[in-house]
């Protein structure tokens, strides 16, 4: 399977350079000239050791050891996310030669992420952290499920949030440490977020997005003290009287605005009464199955039979219940359930709503997540 | 405030032992005759470096340094959780000295945690990790709110874990790495997992709890098609065709057997139409909000005005909505909303329900979240 690796990148590939400790790696890459020449002495310090057991154990870096143990092959795609630090990108820049070098074809590609560095943690969270996300989220846009999140090399306290990176953007983790020679692997987590509760202030998060902050003032105005406790953790002051966005929220914003992976069912007043009133009495039929499983793969023309002025009728299968909905960002809003055995087989001619009008009669949708 | 500091312990104290390299020091404790006594030579080779910036910074161990940064004082406790390595006890002795010298009074433990170390993965996921989470969680149940969770020493593949406990447990994380000196925090994040989801097994993890693995036939039999890919992170495989809890697993199973901190509250279809038919049209109350109130604050003497028979009529201060509920775990059920001024004083009376015999009547109860 094609694999996409998003690595956070170390000072692990320095480590055949005799005795050079890591805080006179900076130093040591400006007496080379620079980035591009230090970066080649690195190479020629590894580019002998092939990757195998032994050389990994003592002489290779973090990044590739655990490269190797994830099974990249040249079809791979690496991507090597540096500090912004001169020892970090020349490390990078080592690694992608030495990739390229064993696995002929490889596409690797190396990013220095602005605001990554261990000096300063205000620059660290409100710019490292944010663009290392930003590059990540990028990668994952476009290699999805293929996507291995690699926390291997590079700093520890980039760790939680490509931990945090994982889960909202449901993409696994997998690392290991240089002592160990196996493979941790940290599943994406079926954990979620109060979708509901988040859009309360969606348009302020746009906008602190927008302006890069808003003052304290502003949010204390707008953000109502009951809803304080949930939306704190998502921002974060600067030093100025001034409120930006935390990893976490600009995470949080980022799933809001993308087209929802998974939809969330809610159930109109009439479905409701449809559901447990008709059809889950009946043998064999289970609605809410259905719908979850509709929810997981979205509408598609397996699923959707009529389609007219945004709505949709469900067919599952050889069954005759129907499923009137339509869908609302992240929502999936069911209007109707009808069995065709009842209604007739111009069921989508007899049974019309009218979304804009009609919306009122069939309100409140309430979630499909119920108790009996 | 009083704070309890769940600290990871790594190797860090050792660092003015002049030209032992980490991977070494097992060897040296060996040599001094065991862990007591490495320990206190240990303690010796920075036991006079006060903690001032400076040493801080060169001297002292990375749990100290963010020990400092967080803010302890006498009243703190620290909980050390050290690798079974005895290199990694006899640091946690020598830090637990130091700290007991320097903030006479302190409550600081160390305990070494079976399993926990980088030689072996398995070993690591199954027993290290699942160990470290049961004592940080015996932790917490004792000091809640007032727990910190601190990284910043020990295994950077134990950092997933502190965060996934972290978001949770509710608690937040600090940590600090050595080449800087301002600290990190991970907020606890608004996250959640679907609890009605995971109620469907619960009584399959528990007997994996019980028994530490079940077969892998028995797995593939009990969960279905369907819900094997929400549950599959839950759980991880042994060697022998056995499947256990996974690290998340143990949080989940954990997190459903302990009274609920929040409850989620489920509203009866006639709830439904007293809230949207009735109250909410009222000028100034909100059932919604309330309810939420309810939910994070728990039942009490506050908001529980008469109770009888396992029901709770609620009354929100001096406003005449009424609110007819029960719990069943995490869930707080609402079967009636009314109000006093249309019932009368006597509603309690007037308004009975049999929540054994009637449950029919008022189910489904759906969860309060909707869209109108």
């Amino acid at each position: 399977m094609f694999k996409s690796v998003i690595c956070s990148v170390g000072t692990s590939a320095a480590k055949n350079l005799s005795g050079i400790p890591p805080s006179a790696l900076e130093n040591w890459v400006l007496e080379q000239g620079g980035i591009d020449t230090a970066s080649e002495v690195m190479f020629n310090s590894f580019k002998d050791k092939e990757p195998s057991d032994e050389n990994l154990a003592r002489y290779l870096s973090a990044e590739i050891h655990s490269l190797v143990r994830i099974g990249i092959d040249k079809g791979s795609r690496i991507l090597l996310l540096a500090s912004e630090t001169i020892d970090g990108q020349a490390c990078a820049l080592a690694l992608k030669k030495y990739l390229e070098s064993y696995w002929k074809g490889i596409d690797v590609q190396t990013k220095k992420i602005e605001g990554l560095q261990v000096q300063n943690a205000d620059r660290f969270r409100q710019q490292g952290v944010i663009n290392f996300i930003k590059e990540a989220i990028a990668e994952i846009d476009c290699h999805g499920n293929n996507v291995i999140l690699n926390p291997t090399g590079g700093y520890k306290a980039l760790v939680p949030y490509m931990v945090l990176l994982g889960m909202i953007k449901s993409v696994k983790c997998n690392y290991i440490f240089e002592r160990s020679t196996s493979l941790l692997e940290l599943p994406p987590l079926p954990i979620e977020f109060d979708r509901n509760q988040f859009e309360v202030h969606k348009e302020l998060f746009e906008q602190i997005e927008r302006d890069s902050s808003i003052s304290k003032q502003d949010w204390g105005d707008k953000v109502s003290y009951e809803d304080r406790s949930w939306f704190e953790p998502l921002v974060e002051e600067m030093g100025d009287n001034q409120i930006t966005l935390s990893a976490a929220g600009f995470l949080f914003l980022e799933a809001m605005q993308k087209p929802a992976k998974k939809l969330v069912s809610y159930l109109s007043k009439q479905a409701i009464k449809d559901c447990f009133e008709n059809i889950a009495t009946l043998d064999n039929r289970d609605p809410f199955r259905y719908l979850n499983q509709v929810s997981k793969s979205g509408l598609n023309e397996d699923n959707v039979h009529i389609h007219t002025d945004g709505l949709y009728w469900l067919k599952p299968g050889r069954t005759t219940d129907r499923y009137l909905v339509s869908t609302e960002d992240w929502r999936l809003l069911v209007w109707r359930v009808i069995r065709e055995d009842q209604v007739g087989k111009d069921y989508s001619t007899k049974i019309k709503v009218d979304p804009a009008k009609e919306r009122n009669e069939y309100a409140p949708f309430m979630r499909m997540d119920f108790v009996t």
